[in-house]
């Protein structure tokens, strides 16, 4: 059977790890202490960056978990998935408010499984 | 390789991701400020439609995750729970108390992999 | 198609669920009132036990949610995790406070799905 690939692998996380037709993804944005529309717009643009990387894309993903810390950020983090989702490509989504996130100030947090739009060089 | 086929489609969210041999889905109750028993029975009966659309049923339950907004409503959730799985088909399951859910009075929300009786008709 | 393989199957959940090429699991301490590193120590003895009956291992984990209780846990846990992922396999990995989890006292919770070594005997 095939051996998982992954990519951006620290002692604690991989970036992407990809295994069968599946990559699995959970990224943050990279600061933490701007406001939930900076975040939501570095954490996008870094999932775009990662499904990319893994042979995927944002029309490709089949199951979302959004967290979020305060749900007062519900509106503003909506408005731009929705315009971050291709038409007709949306996944399945949870999102749920959370206690809190591993670092403070940190207001999102995204975790996904997606497609793969070809086989990986070294499956 | 296959694309997703998503079922339920809106600029947000899909009410069904099938992909491989897995359908993706999560799930809330109709209403959003009865008590626990009728959202859980709500959110039950919802599954149950999603998971024959998907060519599914509740005895394919890969994962679930079950999303609670108070812990007091535990025991009777898991009562209906435990009386709506099929006896020796029962998933992997994690159930946590979460800050919030995405509308108010929502008490209850679950996400779930589950997998295929047949191939989709057009995979 | 296949049908999911279940082993240690109650009215509730399952502590591992495999289908096609993956093995769903989700487990929790011994102790719920024990402190967060023999909390942390007794869920990664229970994983690696559960990961060898499911025919896999911690170093192919691909993606897991750590559920945690208190953020004041955190580093205690990472210590341990991190010693616990061999070198270059660490999977996608979420890590969220949650408002509580289902038995009073308990620090942490663990979802996971983890990729197979080898085909399961009944696949």
């Amino acid at each position: 059977m095939s051996t998982p690939r992954r990519i951006g692998t620290t002692a604690r996380f991989s970036d992407i790890v990809i295994h069968g037709e599946v990559a699995y993804i959970v990224e943050v944005p990279g600061s933490s202490d701007a406001d939930i529309a900076t975040q939501t717009r570095e954490l996008l643009d870094r999932l775009d960056a990662l499904l990319m990387r893994a042979g995927s894309g944002r029309h490709l993903i089949l199951m979302a978990t959004i967290y979020l810390t305060d749900l007062a950020d519900y509106d503003t983090m909506n408005a731009l998935w929705d315009a971050w989702i291709p038409k007709g490509s949306a996944p399945s989504r949870a999102c749920v408010q959370v206690a809190g996130l591993a670092q403070p100030g940190l207001k999102i947090e995204i975790a996904l499984t997606a497609a793969l739009a070809s086989f990986p060089d070294t499956a």
